[in-house]
């Protein structure tokens, strides 16, 4: 299975097949055989009824195409899924069929099904911002006594290290992380309420099964359904948002000193990545383009899972709807810029020479401060700085 | 070919099929051969060449797995469609393959093959709002004199005609078709100017290349490529934003009539839709929540296209490489809200009776505003304002 | 100080003093005093010039208008602070005007006096949210046997109970207030860094000053300079813009549960708010449309932020330029809604007649599921299904 | 009156002026005045009555501070400005204070108030744009042989003229600036519908005063009342927008162009622009700073404007309430973006000597493409390709 060329610079492909039908339907089943199995634990169903329904739950028995359509008529591919489903089990035990997600609304379903793909989304990205950690410690390390120019607004200021550059990615991605497990850990739970979010279709056994069924599923059970409170789901989209952006502020900086002119470090060399269609002599930064572009991408799609949050009793009409594709997006776009970041800075090269020389090109002008504060006991601060601009000004324009 | 599961809400089946590997892959060989024969014609490259890279510009004969892969390390997917065209050209002609992508850039045959494909979505889109349209012209003549309540701040206001309120959905949509008509005419211009957009590879022929090339694709000659210059594409994204905006505007409408305890209209009944996947009374307003859902994700999506606007130099790092996937579902939401507002308005029911008793359930209040106008000369309208105001207090009171 | 009109609809007065002027001069003279305090402790500056420094900065000695445009010429109005601030003190103790922001950078003083202004803004908004919380767990509390009909897709569904809903609305508060106090901590803290973030002007005093620095501000100190690392504050926009979708989602459903026709509950009458220009009679829910704008206007505002976050190298050009009114906007329209729905929330009015007479115009439809599930085992769920669908039918249509 | 300090980088001064509470103030009673000019000439109100309502309407006489107050417990500022106008005209002319704002409603004020203040800020935007257009267009004329360094992705590609660079600059502000003088045309016209836009107060007379009042007010005349379509204003908000992206584009160029490694272009130095609080040797690019961060800001504006174009019936609950502060601030950053790039692009300096020695610097690799092309007939194109992508390697590694 292959990313669509259409989205071949949005995602990597483990991401890309983690929203595959396939990957999709998996997950919808995964929640109705869990249903069955707890209901069946508790009475609710008869332990057959169960069996029967595991058995059929089957991906491949379902024909996706004629399942995606009904979607889009039914507002939401859970019907059309129940529907199957039940035509599959009623073909192996007929009375089975009647027991197929009693209790259960659509939104349990999707819902809980994107619970369980997030899960999987946490491990990957998760992984490459490991490996960026991973390799940020050792880059930090090894260049902490690195002198390089410092650059604000685009103009060199005074020097730095490259380890103390390198050690601000690090505390970003390390914050980033740190907010993005958070908010998995909080956003992955269990969505089971029912028609109106009351469970009443199962009377007293309801809370019994919405205790269950997290159980069998591995994800956690929040207080209550939250069919129209999507805040810990907007603050895992908002957390991979901001990550986003950190990853993104990492690729500005290595394009930048990637530039022919610059030129003191560049992405690795790897294959197939870098070249021209047509000129022979470029080297493109590729990675960093990549994570530029995810960057560019998530923040709208952030804002759209927000304005979406602002939903209507106890379903929402055209909010919910909105939100598979979003939230796919914005994961796939977050994981890729991991993954390119991480690859980049796994390999890394550094010119030191050139940033010396970058240095020295400035003919002492970014030592302009120091001499101001060295002047300023004696003739002031601001007259030590006039005077010192116009010296930098004769020293540029020489 | 169908829809994945988790973009089954986000478009219609025809611009999902717009943006499959298939067409995609046409859209790109289509530049392709175009420019070989435009550059045969003036002599440029040798007519058997050209004739060969049209052989084999078999979109069959593309591996898109291998491609797809490749594109994300390339940065492009051009860069590899090049590659894989070459070869399969050298196996039928060795000579005619040092011909394949003359003097073209990558962004030339990927920003050409999305106007290629855009002109096809301009189609399906107009299409249904020309139905919406046409449905709305004789619905609101129909109701020019059904009187029903109108509402501002979802609260009752005065009397209106469903004939107003319909002409004024019209006109909305009426002037959004013009806007995208305009703004799809000024975007859907070749992209030629090779490496840094001047041509140069191509010499004294590349003017003359420049213009017999959109005429073999059936498309307009900008006057200069606009490699980093994306405002014709903004405003096209934009107008698709606006008309988004209009459509989810009469689907709030709809569903707000469309509630039990207004019931004045409703969606028609079709196919599967409406249904509920545990509660048998429910019908729901599915073609709305569509629209809606639609209209909640495109601002996002607008808003990702304009930051991408700011793009580096002669091509962009992180900007460009952004675009496909945003272009794609904008045209995608915008065609399915248009498309589910042309099926509802077409078959759009109305309870006249409901609304007039919903008039008269107001206790005559709705005509405060009336009797203040009588009385405002003689007692002041402030003052008449607050009498009413008062009296309006005390009806609904009662 | 008033709100400006243009702006009357996207603040409390109090956030909107917050950002004032005089507030944001006070705050960055705050820091410039504080700065000089901590230098002479260390024996960085002498004692008296600190106190000369902080005995001329005062707020009303510095124009204004003359500031702000030189702000924009300067690209900060830090430069033109600290100008201002050296020439009052030399008029002072020519002396002492040499160590006015010694080894501070333009973003030290006005991203330490955002902060600061963070700090007030934070006190502002949590204490509305508090009153959310306190008047949602009494009102839920009473209306824990209040019965309603639950709407999904605007539709009727089940019985809920009114206490469900409000309990839903409180969880979704309290869990917002958790992640914005979480985020606030984590971001308040001290920006200092000097010219390239290394506070290289200081020598070795500079650590020493940057940890002084925060014991005089009363905020916290972070491991490193943060000047292009803006994750702390974006999570902080972020975590501002979920808790304004769920104050949306509140005021989404009192206003339609507030419509005419359904008229269930109601926002309080209180002094100017709700009537209309022209129609006595009107009783407009202003509370739920002032915090529903708020709802509908932050999410873009977070996609700015998370925009800018991709900053070059040491200090952005363009990036951190846009925050400042972006940050006082979320933070304004994210207090607005929290005020207004404290007011709601806290004289909220409940017609528990007419939520049982809207439960009984449904004429017993709604209890279809429960009808389904008791068939479902005899004739299958499905089948169940299909029969109670058209018995709906009947019902409505008689 | 002074820019706040806080909006100090959002916009120009002339554009800040204009949303001041005396201009909004103006524009808003300019409506009142011209309704009464207009119904006293059509016989509707005693042409007294019109003289006494604009002998009243005098900006002066209103407290701003409890009129914003007024205005956020009334959700519109019409309300309380209804009310105080009446007061101070039944001072005058206890008769005449029956007629103010007769037939009107809060939006017909608040909208068209908008709208004269468009027309205002069109001015102030086209005229900077075209100061843009007219610098541009000399300079790319002077510099059509100016040869320079095309980039692509930031690396060097192939040799270009700076006039032509000029040149797409110019294209994309000219096609900016005619859709903005076409969207503008389209959206500044009256709003004008009474209670529920049927203008039914009025009677008879209705559509004449309708016709009358934008003669009176120097504005286009709808064929219908749009308080809850906003189309026109959304289309005039994303020109506004794309404007915006095509400024930030330029900026974005000249300041990578005015590093100091490159050093090929320079803002002019002016004053007050362009150094820093700490270090006397820095020139920043303060200009494209600021247009950088105004077209960071405008996309997630535009957003909010498309999201809250989904409004409720004849009048919306949360979506116009949003639209006052949003259009001020997109004028407000387009005009400064344009302000900003006028100033620059007529300052701008060339260092042409620079330009040859980047050039230069390259080692003839950029002629990478152009050999192979010579080369390809003889060996193919793709293996040309190769042998020269290992020459360029070698050529900068040495």
């Amino acid at each position: 299975m292959s990313v669509p060329i259409i989205e071949s610079l949005t995602t990597t492909e483990p991401l890309s097949e983690l929203f595959t039908d396939a990957s999709v339907l998996r997950a919808m089943l995964e929640f109705e055989v869990a249903l069955a199995r707890a209901e069946s634990k508790l009475g609710v169903i008869p332990v057959g009824a169960a069996d029967a329904i595991a058995a059929a739950a089957d991906p491949a028995a379902f024909e996706v195409e004629a399942l995606s359509r009904d979607a889009l008529r039914a507002g939401t591919p859970s019907i059309p899924l129940v529907k199957r489903l039940t035509a599959l089990v009623r073909s192996r035990d007929e009375a089975a069929a009647g027991f197929v997600h009693l209790g259960a609304t659509s939104q349990d379903v999707s819902d809980t099904a994107l619970i369980l793909l997030l899960q999987c989304a946490q491990r990957l990205i998760e992984a490459d911002l490991t490996r960026v950690e991973q390799a940020l410690i050792t880059f930090s390390e090894k260049h902490s006594n690195t002198v390089m120019l410092g650059r604000t607004l685009l103009q060199p200021a005074l020097p730095i290290t490259l380890g103390l550059k390198a050690a601000g990615w690090f505390g970003a991605i390390r914050r980033n992380h740190e907010r993005l497990s958070q908010t998995f850990a909080e956003a992955l739970t269990l969505q089971f309420g029912g028609a109106a979010g009351t469970l009443a279709a199962l009377e007293d056994l309801g809370v019994g099964v919405a205790e269950r069924l997290p159980v069998e599923l591995g994800i956690a059970c929040p207080d209550a359904p939250w069919h129209t409170h999507r805040d810990r789901l907007a603050a895992l989209v908002c957390a991979c948002g901001v990550t986003a952006g950190s990853l993104g502020k990492i690729a500005r900086d290595i394009s930048l000193l990637m530039q022919a002119e610059v030129a003191e470090a560049a992405e690795p060399e790897s294959h197939g990545r870098g070249g021209s269609s047509t000129m022979p002599h470029k080297r493109n930064p590729i990675g960093c383009a990549v994570t530029i572009a995810a960057a560019n991408r998530v923040p709208g799609l952030v804002s759209t899972y927000l304005s979406s949050m602002v939903q209507e009793q106890e379903r929402s009409l055209g909010g919910v709807q909105a939100e598979w594709s979003t939230i796919a997006a914005v994961s796939q776009a977050t994981g890729l810029a991991a993954a390119s970041i991480a690859e980049i800075v796994e390999g890394l090269t550094v010119d030191t020479d050139r940033m010396q020389q970058n240095i020295d090109s400035t003919q002492g002008t970014i030592y302009a401060e120091r001499a101001m504060i060295l002047l300023a006991p004696a003739i002031g601060r601001d007259r030590a700085h006039l005077l010192l601009e116009e010296a930098a000004r004769l020293a540029v324009t020489q």
